[in-house]
């Protein structure tokens, strides 16, 4: 084996501890591939190499079929590839380097459910959205609230992002008027990627996350604020989240993190349907840079409730799990102002604008602007690994309507 | 051909001028197919008879090919199906009779965007939800309100409903139980099916709706009340609707519903993106019905916003569409008490429940009722047209995580 580009791919948070599952268009056909450093492993032709994982699955066109095929399957993956690409000498002429490959959403988007498990966001936001109220709801410390996204607008990273119009009610203004959002932000997240599916009626536990849950991918929930603010009672945000929202290329797989798990935030007393015998969730540090600039550094386990109670939260009702399912955490923000997972709150609402390298004082987003959201969390071997980065950049407003 | 079995499905509202799409499997195969009385003709064994409609897409084993392709192949497609069954004397030899096939969900959904645009059930449940606020929320004669619901846990007419488990918070208590929903409702709404997609970041007119939008189903969005009351604010409706949403299982093409079309509610000034150079709704008498006894006769046509505006906000920040998605209306409700399409509504929140043939009084939902929604339009013809109903029983609470 080539052990040169075997370290660089480990040095990189893409080594053989890592295995992220993608989708890409290569060697002439869309395919699930897997990602070893700046190379990516179609699966399609190496289905063959890679017993015991049957065939069918790995010769699909897209990821669901590996996705939906369980915890025995994602680790018969993950071992054959690591034995795959860690010993046999001829194993890198079966890979491809990612810049000749067309890098796809990594998963058939079935729902996408949103939370707001963050209690620093939800503070920070309910003080800007509903200054004459507690900052904390009071069904906040009893569930993890959330709401439905769209799923048909889900994008892979790199996705330019348009800036969307919509209604908006100007301060001081008695009636609304529609434009370009001037209040464009981001949203640092973490996703989750169901992968077993589950029977109408039947909740899911918490303790039987990892027979469900495949991975993560960071994810971007782009945000108009001036938008939402205008739309969101009583019904819940709508227009100002469903023109966009971005997530990374490589579901990184569970049995990734290990490393990474750690005990959540301490708890009030939650009803029995929110317990977890081991309550957990995943020291990931984040980032979130416009323009190159790192302004936040939000750290992904002061989330106050775990990927696991908020599936059992999700299903407690009997609503089923799909394929594709994706959740994710909520913006994720710490109590420092360095490490808030918005724009929102790091300039108190536009109006404390932060420097960027160069000069320029970032309030909400401008046009041309480039949002990179990434993160890394502790690797078995001592050394990292990478999530897959989530990026965009803001084009101008397209046409509307009413144009 | 024969007269008698075309007399009787005409007269049943499923004649000639209805021909609604659906998906059943029939002789060994799942496969799209159309309704014709109590019969239905599968389109993929009859593909050779229903030229110039393209033999792929009758032979797919979903109808999304079909409602994809667009208005000229819906045209052909029911003008071959119209020439089949109405002129050859061996048509009724290429159906089956209903009761023979087993009839499933009519279309894969994409997104599910339930909106809030009927202002009397805005009114009532403003006064119910929210009593110390203005009824009707100042954004509402501005935009139709609505947010995205689960399309995973959209099920086909006849599904038995599950009574949820749920978080709620009883009146007089400061904590929350978790338990069977105690307040489990209906919604009687009408959804229009999206086959066209659009790209994301170019907004659809309204004028453009009959060049995106196949045709109509009845819904019942269920709704817990008590868990939407304590869960829903600040981010909307989430486990209180979630758990099911029932949808008929025959889409009816607008095409049949042109003599339902009629001039919708004298509206306020809107926002030129929301125009509709045409403003029109349907004529849609709705019924629903519990245990066999009707409670209400909902208007449709008394909903505020057009089906097509509809459309057009949805898409106005530049969210795509996709084949499949779905849009609900919201509840409709009349201005009296017996046009109303919850039970929220019609019995004042529980307060003042209303007498069933036999004798029960009908509050909420019990175990073992009986729900159904059903719904005629004007057919060209002076008869009517009738729309697939949706029905469900409702299931005793299954278990929950916590038992």
């Amino acid at each position: 084996m080539n052990t040169t580009w075997m370290q660089a791919a480990s040095e990189s948070g893409f080594g053989l501890d890592h295995l992220p599952l993608g989708r890409v268009e290569a060697a002439g056909r869309t395919q699930a591939a897997v990602r070893i450093g700046d190379r990516v492993l179609p699966l399609a032709a190496a289905a063959d190499r890679l017993s015991p994982v049957p065939a069918e699955l790995l010769q699909s066109d897209t990821t669901s079929a590996l996705l939906a095929a369980g915890p025995q399957v994602w680790a018969d993956l993950r071992h054959s590839v690591q034995e795959l690409l860690g010993t046999e000498a001829d194993a890198i002429t079966l890979t491809t380097p990612i810049r000749d490959v067309k890098v796809l959403l990594p998963f058939d988007v079935a729902d996408y459910v949103d939370f707001y498990s963050s209690e620093h966001h939800a503070m920070n936001v309910g003080r800007l959205f509903r200054p004459d109220s507690p900052a904390l709801p009071p069904n906040w410390k009893h569930l993890p609230i959330g709401y439905h996204g769209r799923s048909g607008t889900v994008v892979a990273s790199g996705t330019p992002i348009g800036r969307p119009n919509g209604q908006t009610r100007p301060t001081g203004s008695a009636d609304p008027a529609f434009g370009p959002s001037e209040r464009l932000d981001v949203e640092v997240e973490v996703g989750f990627v169901v992968g077993v599916p589950s029977l109408l009626g039947e909740p899911v536990s918490a303790e039987a996350f990892s027979g469900h849950v495949y991975g993560v991918v960071l994810v971007n929930d782009w945000s108009a604020r001036d938008l939402q603010a205008w739309e969101y009672q009583p019904l819940g945000p709508f227009l100002g989240k469903s023109f966009a929202t971005s997530v990374g290329c490589w579901i990184t797989p569970l049995a990734a993190l290990e490393s990474a798990r750690t005990p959540g935030p301490k708890q009030e007393p939650l009803l029995p349907y929110l317990h977890d015998p081991d309550p957990w969730t995943l020291a990931l540090d984040l980032e979130l840079a416009v323009n190159g600039t790192v302004v936040s550094r939000p750290p992904f386990a002061s989330t106050y409730y775990s990927p696991g109670q908020q599936l059992a939260h999700m299903t407690s009702n009997g609503a089923a799990l799909r394929t594709g399912d994706l959740y994710a955490s909520g913006t994720v923000s710490g109590p420092e102002r360095g490490q808030v997972g918005s724009l929102l709150e790091l300039t108190a609402g536009g109006a404390e604008p932060v420097p960027l390298d160069g000069g320029r004082l970032l309030g909400f987003l401008e046009d041309g602007d480039e949002v990179r959201i990434s993160g890394t969390a502790a690797a078995a071997n001592g050394g990292r690994v990478t999530l897959a980065e989530v990026t965009g950049r803001i084009e101008p407003a397209g046409r509307s309507v009413a144009n």
